[in-house]
């Protein structure tokens, strides 16, 4: 392991210097850890600010290069050349369709369906914790996954050189399978929930050495999700959004795109604001959407039973640090159906022509009952954050979608077909109107 | 219709003026219209370049948004905001892993299989062809498919609020009938191939008054491929490279590739070079490789049978032109059988973490080919271009990907899941080294 002999000359040079307890508040050295010794609470990478402050300007950022390492000041590793496969700095779209059927104003669709290479926001996360996985030293690389990590792990390590070992629940869908397996890792197909691949994993972790991009590499690892506010802020003209919305899994991507705005608000890059964070789970895995509604700050497992697999987590670790931003933002978290979560697929879609998998589901449903609920101000300026591609879920959507019109190669079947259609169309407005 | 009264305008403010017959030369004014009626030789936009070379600086290129509208003043539109959906501005990974593994020094993948927002190059020719449709007052859009051209038109028309009908042939890949359906287009799903759809829908087009981005408008619409030209060009550095591989199916990609660096040499962006062109198409539908091979100046139809269905045209609209420039260039043009596709993809994911279709493993597999032919030099800096993603022909690949290691939630069924699979490896690279 090579962390030791690095840290001096990261505390020269970088402005992260040490992993602190998000509890306790206890100091770590920069090595592959995530949990502290004297409380078991997480650890986060600190930051020296005042550091940034001076030397950061929009300018600067601007003339960097089109991916989430034009951020890299902000992130916890000191490579010259970091994994760069392009990932980030995707489309923040302006939806006019899909906010005039919810009735609001202003709404920005921040679009990592099309993140690269494997379209997913977790690109973000695995950039950074493979880049610091060779710092240290590691040569195989790992992760426990509810589908997208293994598939971002196992591309970004393939392009990297590295080895690599993932591990996911075996009732996964066969997208998330295959888009694994082409990148020819190990993959460990684990009989059991995600909570139970993540326990597997831990103690993996503890007796091989592999770095484990959410295990012990956590602490670097989540701070790639801060460029999902990074890039926000700056493709709105630096400035923050009133109110985001965003699926909770783990509740690290909530916790951290909040981190960002922050950041950026500390180093003088955005005026200060107080976004709303509203937060999104399928009803049947929504520990955190129940703790949020019964005021509790704690956390009561649960067995995930959704359609919405990739954030099916029954015990998230950062679920209470979810609620604590939504409570103090004054945002709200909610829970959707898997109906819901269909429509929301398919609204989504016929909008913006956007096709977003599960996830993408569960936060366009609770963006609309939030809006149904008076929850969302039209007026508010509103981010929803759309973190994974539908074409990885397909079994999920397919019964809903319709079937094609099947024709013959002649103009008079298409003729048919196509008043056929039209007939169907009408009745489904008279049904409507009706 | 618009047309007529919008021509005058467009003379004076854009450097597009005129179609143009590619065959006589005859000229038409600026209309949905694609064949000449004097030749039937198919229309090409003509530009006044003196124009642009006064106005175009790479930095005003460079300071314009991030998607192919940087480039808007090379192409055929008047719109002051044209439907930017983040297409285009796809990563040029320089890969390093698979250069090593093919013998080359100096090797990019332009990664088009992350375009947005539907993860194919056809983003680039719809987003171009549905900004002129409104311009041209059509209200309804269409196209003829392979698949990736469906999913673009019904996705961008979504999100423009354009009715939209597209055709694909009935036997496409799941991935890719789905990818269309879920914007809630009409689909009509003829028996039939490709070419057999094409002519169903130039007949459509006669009767029907629709915009079809392929036929009627295919002069705007081919036009957008020219921006995987400039991309490139400006990605090296505003240098061109010295042989490209790109896969043909119509071969108009490769045309507007080939448009698009003289263009930029043109206007004096970079500097003039010859660049390489090399074409892949699958045997299983290769009319333009048989054409090239056999010194001819025609294309004889053929039916096709090959998994690479995205690029099956057995009557390729301008296949001689892609032989002309391939020969004009000192390149080739090379066809690869269904299982050297197969392994193309395969390698390109385990290389550099690029899940591709069919069609970019066939670019691949006869990237190889060509370099272990000699007609690649190691020293020439070459770019292969994928054109599409692995998620949407998943059923090509599941076959030839291996199984996961399905275990148990414990460490010791772990631990002997893991030697099984590394005695797997040994007795794998034994075998290699007999």
């Amino acid at each position: 392991m090579q962390a030791a002999t690095n840290i001096q000359n990261q505390t020269l040079t970088h402005a992260f210097h040490a992993l602190k307890c998000k509890e306790c508040g206890a100091e770590y050295e920069l090595e592959a850890k995530n949990v502290c010794e004297l409380c078991f609470g997480p650890l986060e990478v600190k930051y020296d600010y005042s550091n940034l402050r001076k030397t950061i300007t929009r300018k600067t950022i601007e003339a960097g290069p089109n991916s989430i390492w034009r951020y890299q000041k902000f992130l916890p590793v000191t490579s010259e050349n970091p994994i760069d496969v392009g990932t980030g700095m995707t489309p923040l779209v302006r939806s006019h369709r899909l906010a005039r059927r919810l009735g609001l104003k202003k709404l920005y669709i921040k679009n990592d369906a099309v993140n690269m290479p494997t379209l997913s926001f977790k690109d973000r996360v695995v950039s950074v914790a493979l880049t610091r996985a060779k710092e240290l030293g590691f040569t195989t690389v790992s992760c426990a996954s509810t589908g997208n990590l293994a598939n971002s792990t196992a591309a970004i390590a393939a392009h990297a050189g590295l080895d690599c070992c993932v591990f996911i629940p075996a009732d996964l869908e066969a997208g998330k399978i295959l888009g694994s397996l082409i990148y020819s890792p190990t993959l460990m197909a684990v009989k059991g929930n995600y909570d139970q691949v993540n326990r597997l994993c831990s103690e993996v972790a503890n007796t091989h050495g592999w770095g484990f991009v959410n295990i012990n590499l956590r602490p670097y690892y989540s701070e790639g999700s801060k460029t999902l506010g990074f890039e926000v802020a700056e493709q709105l003209g630096w400035e923050l959004p009133d109110h985001i919305v965003a699926p909770l899994a783990s509740g690290s991507l909530f916790s951290k795109i909040y981190k960002g705005f922050n950041e950026f608000v500390e180093v003088g890059l955005v005026e200060a604001k107080n976004v709303r964070f509203s937060g999104a789970q399928a009803e049947g895995c929504s520990p955190i959407a129940k703790a949020f509604k019964e005021g509790r700050d704690f956390i009561q497992p649960e067995k995930p039973n959704t359609i919405a697999k990739s954030i099916a987590i029954g015990n998230p670790a950062d679920g209470i640090y979810a609620v604590e931003i939504a409570n103090k933002t004054n945002g709200n978290i909610e829970s959707v159906t898997d109906a819901e979560i269909i429509e929301g697929m398919k609204l989504l879609a016929e909008t913006e022509g956007i096709f977003t998998e599960t996830a993408g589901g569960t936060t366009i449903a609770v963006l609309k009952k939030l809006v149904e609920a008076g929850k969302i101000d039209p007026e508010e300026t509103t981010v929803a954050y759309i973190t994974g591609n539908g074409l990885k879920t397909q079994e999920a959507i397919q019964a809903y979608v319709g079937e094609p019109l099947t024709i013959d190669a002649k103009l008079d079947s298409f003729e048919s077909a196509l008043e056929r259609s039209r007939t169907l169309e009408r009745l489904e407005w008279q049904q409507v109107l009706v």
